[in-house]
């Protein structure tokens, strides 16, 4: 019990709910949909990435030779609605990283239910997502993915 | 009791246990000790803190223009051996913070007790507190503040 709080608190100060883009022609929008959830950290602290992946038992860990991090990831948006978000609802976040979830949450509910194939819902996740994480860098500008969605 | 894991789990991420010196001549071994726990965060992110305050019951919040951070912060030596220690004793920390933690609470109980005032102890919590939170800044090296102790 008591780590289940735990991992709501560790995952608001060192989590990330974001949904990135990739522009792919062939897809049926033109866009590729990525929601994800990670958690990095320093490599001295591989144990507690361990004991989070452990517990939602999905997801991989990796290492960045960069910046000697290792991430813990969810990008299967299956797990992410399995497992993921329905414990960030039972043991919710407190901090402004709560907005990022909400909007990642009705993202992902687009996502996996089809939705993000057609132009109209993929507008709004694309208006959803840059309003997550507003210092965070992104590959490309809001307008100009939304000027890409095929039509 | 989910807030409780939370906290440990925030803290995990966002705090910081410490133990920093000032030099006094007129105190008795010539060198304050100082400990504190901490929370910093930016503005918006102020309830958080206020809600921590509110659990311990004890402890200051006070705002840095400079960086824009709120910062929650106990240095009572009182509330920190009644308040804080117990708590993360109850619900710990479980990245490489647990080992500022025991270094802290070690130096806790010997100021609690006065020790800090005897030399000999004085300068145990100096060797103890330079093994805590490796990469942070310090005022004084620890070779100048084990000399600068009064004989």
């Amino acid at each position: 019990m008591e780590f289940l709080g735990y991992i709501s608190g560790f995952v608001d100060g060192e989590g990330t709910f974001s949904v990135s883009f990739n522009r792919r022609a062939k897809l049926n929008a033109g866009i590729e949909v990525r929601p994800s959830f990670s958690v990095s950290q320093n490599k001295r602290n591989l144990k507690i990435l361990q004991d989070i992946q452990k517990h939602f038992g999905v997801g991989g860990l990796r290492f960045s030779k960069r910046d000697q991090n290792y991430k813990y990831e969810v990008r299967s948006i299956d797990d992410l609605m399995s497992k993921i978000i329905p414990h960030f609802q039972k043991y919710p976040l407190r901090t402004s990283k709560k907005k990022d979830f909400q909007f990642f949450v009705q993202i992902c509910k687009l996502v996996h239910n089809k939705h993000h194939l057609n132009p109209k819902y993929l507008k709004q996740i694309i208006t959803w997502a840059y309003q997550m994480n507003e210092s965070g860098q992104r590959r490309y500008k809001q307008k100009d993915l939304l000027r890409f969605i095929a039509r």
